[in-house]
């Protein structure tokens, strides 16, 4: 692999902060949780986006959150046929081997890849539509979800996307049976959020009310 | 989605607590970031693991790092077929979309995903060469790498494993037209890392020595 | 004390997040509190485990409970002979200095010390015998509950030996003077509660029935 | 144990509000944690008095923080004499067999124990002083400290004995052979922490300068 390259000097000079400080302050912990594994108490679903700060927002430590990230925090439909599924193996190893008992999934707004799929499917984004267009292939996940906003005024239609992305992906989830099982024998408890990047906020999904609500302390 | 339920308290108010201080004291900042979109400098793929806290490790605020994190921080090779391949959509997005300038592939030792795969592909673990198995077919990416250490003595087969799952992920991305061509024109670094989560250490891929050396600031 | 050691980054984060949120909205009470002092009205034995969250399950607010926590929630008999008694001080401070008028000890089902006990009372601890082992000789405290469960099959003992750690501590409180004149005036009221922390129940102890029995509101 | 007396009415309503709503949202990790043990990161020493919330002010949830609370949040020193040490079981009990790796001394201001240590040990309470008097035993611990600030004017000593019953506990948990041992070997950290309950802050020892300074995130 000829092409990799040195890391940046700041790169190397934060971690280099890090070890001497955070590290050193917890080598034991650190420590333990490499002989003795992980056990986090939840999985976490966020969006790859940099102004998504899951550990800040929820000041969780090493050890505490089993995170995947992908563009605009989408779990696809259960599909056991033998092809790679990324975002599928990690729900199936946090809920089935690491035995997970929370997973929430963390939209945003501001999500480029949410944008870009309203583009795509009100025609927009032609390029997104090419089948070697990853990103496109990717947001297909959410075209469900833009079926259910073509009835609000198009200039609120993309903000609810967003909101679709987080509800499109906890109804995918369901449809994995061990997801299924687990949240209905009750060892399993899915949670919807939304991540307000501008204004700091964030919204819940509530059933009873069907839409996303302040949480309350 | 009638299965969502309200988020556990202790995150409730973690989360409050950020909004008060980090967010509070920066609230300029997430305000512009959200307005004028983010322009991260790098991006980041790394497990799911969560005792892999590459925020912490870098020091890295919001807005500065695109981070994809997956099961065992694998990249697939290019594969423009039409499904739904979401590290590739992260990788074209942060590549085509953001134009980062680094690629960073953090690896990491005790990784339950690379261990998994070393039983799978040694014989020992027939479940999860299963065609329904998602995390089998997920680290079938890593296959190659496995060929690559059977030579070592089985002790340490696994520990080089992790190595050739940083390796192998940088090797896939060449194979990305997209990031060839922005390597090529000097336009696009890529890393490899691999993180000793329990004695705190990062090494770096060093291509002229072809083995992982510690990083010297 | 030279290996004092900085608190973990984490810890200091959520501090940061309480005093701007919990506290900050509290300011004139907690103020209040530390001019005036404090009034309990009740004091609470429990046990150090971290899976028992005392101030969690009765919703008690700061200033509420004066609260001591040993292994296995145990009161010592009354035993005044100029030695170091840590649970006596506190049962002496809270009865006869801040005089509440409820004393709640709250045993737990998976204690481990109770467990340690009767490992130790049915021979297989020796570890335990020893006389440098304090946690053996703190148990010895539940020894005469340790008697009362023979009876039962072994299977059994366990649990019911949980409920005696209960029982014994508050035969144990009417060995204090002080203890006994309050209760015989009706100053003072103690109650015995088990709280399972698996399905998060709390029975508490009915002298009638002379058994641990489900509350009810 | 005839004397027992149902709860009271409140603490039942609050329990029952705890139990259908912070509990069975959590249900599934209370039940893993019942099922799979504790493993708490750190052990708290803190003072029974009611206005100290530990897990509130460091965001603490079910789980994480194995808690001793005595008068004054003393530590004896080793005397493995066959006595029985509620301390010094809990110790042994957090360092042996659950291995915390951080073990934090939390003094606090309008301490009333520390107040009556202070009295007792310049003849203002003869009452402590009576072989009969457990407070007064207890706080015998704390002796050392006193000798220490005599030297400072009577209107301050009584505020500096707080931060001794922090140092001094911190050195006689270095007496314990296994605490000392983990603590040389890095395994172990002790940390002291002063928490002012009027004004909110918490300060931390600092062994460079010798005194208690601001935590800084």
């Amino acid at each position: 692999m000829k092409q990799a390259r040195p890391l940046p000097h700041y790169l190397v000079q934060r971690y280099q902060g890090w070890r001497a400080t955070s590290f050193n302050e917890n080598r034991a912990w650190y420590r333990r949780l490499a002989d003795e594994g992980q056990r986090p108490r939840a999985m976490v679903i966020a969006c790859c986006d940099s102004r998504v700060h899951v550990t800040s927002i929820f000041g969780a430590d090493s050890g505490e959150f089993f995170i995947h990230r992908n563009i605009a925090n989408l779990v696809p439909p259960y599909q056991p046929d033998g092809q790679q599924h990324g975002t599928s193996a990690a729900v199936e190893y946090a809920v089935n081997a690491l035995k997970v008992t929370h997973l929430v999934i963390v939209g945003h707004t501001h999500c480029g890849g949410v944008a870009g799929c309203h583009a795509m499917c009100s025609g927009h984004a032609p390029e997104l539509e090419e089948k070697t267009s990853f990103v496109g292939r990717w947001m297909d996940i959410l075209r469900p979800g833009y079926e259910r906003v073509l009835e609000l005024p198009e200039g609120e239609q993309v903000r609810e996307l967003e909101r679709q992305a987080v509800l499109v992906s906890l109804e995918n989830l369901m449809t994995f049976p061990f997801v299924r099982e687990r949240v209905e024998s009750g060892d399993l408890s899915l949670h919807g959020v939304l991540h307000d990047i501008g204004d700091g906020t964030i919204l819940q999904y509530d059933p009873t009310a069907d839409r996303f609500v302040p949480v309350s302390g």
